[in-house]
């Protein structure tokens, strides 16, 4: 289903999207349907392996994958090479934490006939995979939330099968990249069906709506999410929606850090907001700053993004909407332009420079709806607030955010802590000092936060715990050891964590 | 907002409803969002003793709850005295999970200047309140299922503030109930807004739709729940909806179980499918026999049936949809009436007596959309399976419940496996050699299951892991000390279990 499809149009270097027909894409469903009980019951050591053998064969194929994500993206290096190395780090992560076996969630709890109120009888719970899901794939990170990203490595580590979307900004990526990824998964005896590129919306739709799909991730825009999340919850069989749709990440500097780091912080902000011409859900859209300092301040970050120069942006799309919304936010009232980026530069004449506007917190507050919506690519915002009343009451003003930042100094963490309670209800990810583009592939990342970053804000995306999206308890009682999953039968095999009677153990249970 | 209201209506014994004005519902959503922060940043020991004050204060009223929901329910005893035990043996469950602190999934990962692919910042994460909660309660759990039954306590010991909207079916009960919990938490400290009734579903749907409500669990009907459901995610900002929608509980027989344990089977089915006039949603509501053994397992169910003779039902409304929708039932083609309950009698004349029906595989499956449909009350179908595939069939035609049980013996392990396997795709519980009424409350209960038992299948309405449901993950990066939660500072002062560098401790972190 993802033989290279190679277009002879000279006018476009990069391939076109070749929609998956109905008949394939029904094979697709079969198929996933047919592999998500035989995939579900391997030994967790068996996925972990799969998940390493797809690893090796991107690393084996790094320079391949990159050149002709390079073609399709513009990404260039150290960006592809560093993103393919970030893509098969991930998938080893979770074949590490497979093994370790806490994501089983296990819990045994024994028979007890003193139990109160009433005698318990033998319970054992475990996790295990809700069924084929189908990832959207995003256009930004042609590796990391694409094809081989975190969603397919969650999705496959959980034992569900994958049925990937494939983005259209990069079809020849990912075509070879799902080849690689299938020929990996076959070749160490997964079964058939476990991973299906599929392309076109309509497939990307009519999966959405098929009974045998139980789940969905997607990364993209506000637009492209909700009307995905409303279609899975007005399903006859509704199923969770894992919708990651972009942030504002405000950034807030206190008089204290101006003082001390003023040129860390305007160097910084510059890297992170035109990183990669600023598609990343992760750019800190808003610099809030003591209005005392703002004219100081102005003059630096005009200097330190003007240096940046155009970046080739995605795609046409892309590019188009980010010189719309750039003007629409440009023509609000109070707001001004301190540096307008060149537009249309550079390779396919999408290139964007940055571009900096600048507002009072008052003018922002007047005009939130319009001010605060995402702007995707190399624009930002410097708001000069007055006093600390004025930085609380502009960040209660936001909805929820992927991230959200401050900048200041130890002794002001008294003055802070008001702040970082409001942004707490309001970002998955707080930052201390830091810059939000980076997002770490740990066990502690949080790459989510409440609507409209995401539709479901008890989950993330990035980070071992992102597993837990694509799988749902089943409780056992009273049931014979043979016919117990490995994970719940009284001698450990798998020697995972369980909770026995209540608390945490690596030992068999004794009954 | 709860004070007793007697009603003079002397053909009431039960009170009505008093509606929750527009004013009140305001003043408690209010009060709710202003009582999340500083209820979520107690120490969990301060929110276990104030559920434990709350169980405490229903222990030291059990008689007169009892007494008020025995005139509005007329479950009568032990059923109620029970049922007041397990609620608050629920809440010093919760009580003691908060203080275990695994509930906050605390995970640190320090800096690491080496990390592959890139240098790692210090990541933090750990769980924490999702904000208000509304709570639809049901009819059929006047204290489990009710006012402080596990929604309220799961969200409690979640440290999210909860808007309990009351079941009409028991308002005194409920008002009662809720005094008392008012009364416990405040008088041990607990913000004011925590905890508040409202009365009436123009009140609980206003809450549902209120920006300050951030999640909502219910236990009703599947026409009740869906419709919530669509609701909570066609806001604005769609907000987590946890449903219980019941559940038709199919019991599989085999020829073996019939053989040796025949009488124990039908005494089990019997007690189990006409316990509390069937109002559970763990009911048995199909029994499947091999048909070489059916008619003789006929004779013994209608004997044991017949024998119960007729219970009160909750209501005048539940009455009624159990007695057309057992007439629905009756009448479908292929199903034969093997014992008809008497209708209406008894006390309020809104008795009834169990009715079983019978039915084959085939004509069940000819008639699938019609016949597995839930009939919430006293009614049960015996299904005549003809041999090993015919009963696989039969299990397959089944969408989500909450339980599935199997009858069989030791030695029919290996044949039943396969069944076991469809079972449990199906259902979030799996009893062997049980029966699915009585639902324990422990670590590893999962009361949840696919579409449409719920509609949120990764999470249950009991057992310590309710909490989840009301808990956001936030990340903090870089953070200093005196910024971070209790449970992710260095100094592990709560001495809760948290992943440090991807191992479970409860050491200190040292960086």
């Amino acid at each position: 289903m993802t033989a290279p499809h190679e277009t002879t149009d000279p006018g476009h270097p990069v391939e076109s999207t070749r929609d998956t027909s109905p008949e394939a894409l029904e094979q697709a469903l079969e198929a996933a349907a047919a592999a998500t009980g035989p995939f579900g019951d391997l030994n967790p050591v068996d996925r972990a392996r799969m998940l390493r053998a797809v690893a090796d064969a991107l690393d084996g194929h790094a320079d391949e994958l990159v050149a002709l994500a390079d073609a399709e993206t513009g990404l260039g290096s150290p960006r592809l090479p560093g993103e393919v190395r970030r893509t098969t780090v991930q998938l080893r992560m979770f074949a590490d934490a497979l093994e370790e076996g806490s994501w089983l969630e296990a819990i045994i709890d024994p028979a007890d006939p003193d139990a109160a109120p009433t005698p318990r009888p033998d319970l054992r719970r475990m996790l295990m995979p809700v069924g084929p899901v189908v990832v959207f794939a995003a256009s930004n990170f042609p590796f990391a939330f694409s094809v081989a990203g975190g969603d397919t490595a969650s999705a496959l580590a959980a034992g569900s099968p994958v049925l990937l979307k494939g983005h259209p900004g990069h079809p020849a990526t990912s075509r070879r990249t799902a080849e690689l990824v299938e020929k990996a998964l076959a070749d160490e005896g997964a079964p058939a069906g476990v991973f299906t590129l599929l392309e076109g919306m309509d497939a990307g739709t009519s999966a959405l709506t098929d009974p045998r799909v139980k789940a969905a991730a997607f990364t993209g825009s506000l637009a492209g999410g909700r009307a995905l999340f409303d279609i899975a919850n007005g399903r006859a069989e509704p199923i969770p929606f894992y919708g990651e749709m972009g942030s504002l990440n405000p950034a807030f500097v206190t008089p204290g850090a101006v003082e001390r780091r003023r040129d860390e912080i305007v160097t910084g902000f510059a890297g992170s907001a035109a990183l990669g011409a600023g598609q990343f859900c992760t750019k800190p859209g808003l610099l809030f700053v003591p209005a005392e300092q703002a004219t100081e301040l102005e003059g630096a970050l005009v200097g330190a993004l003007g240096d940046k120069g155009p970046s080739r942006m995605l795609n046409d799309r892309i590019h188009a909407g980010h010189h719309d919304e750039r003007e629409r936010l440009a023509s609000r009232p109070g707001v001004r332009v301190l540096l307008r980026g060149e537009d249309g530069a550079g390779e396919a004449g999408i290139g964007a420079a940055p571009t900096l506007l600048a507002t009072t917190v008052s003018d922002l507050l007047a005009d939130a709806d319009a001010l605060l919506t995402e702007c995707f690519g190399p624009t930002a915002i410097l708001v000069a607030y007055d006093g600390w009343a004025d930085l609380l009451a502009a960040a209660q003003a936001f909805d929820g955010n992927l991230t959200a930042t401050v900048h200041a100094e130890e002794d002001e963490a008294g003055s802070v802590a008001p702040l970082w309670r409001i942004l707490r209800n309001r970002a998955g990810r707080l930052l201390w000092n830091g810059w939000p583009t980076g997002v770490a592939v740990t066990w502690a990342m949080h790459h989510g936060g409440p609507y409209p970053a995401t539709t479901a804000s008890l989950h993330t995306s990035v980070g071992m715990t992102a597993m837990r999206r694509f799988l749902r308890p089943v409780c056992y009682q009273d049931t014979p050891e043979s016919l117990l999953p490995d994970a719940l039968r009284d001698t450990n095999t798998l020697g995972v964590p369980r909770r026995v009677n209540g608390t945490l153990t690596h030992d068999d249970v004794q009954r």
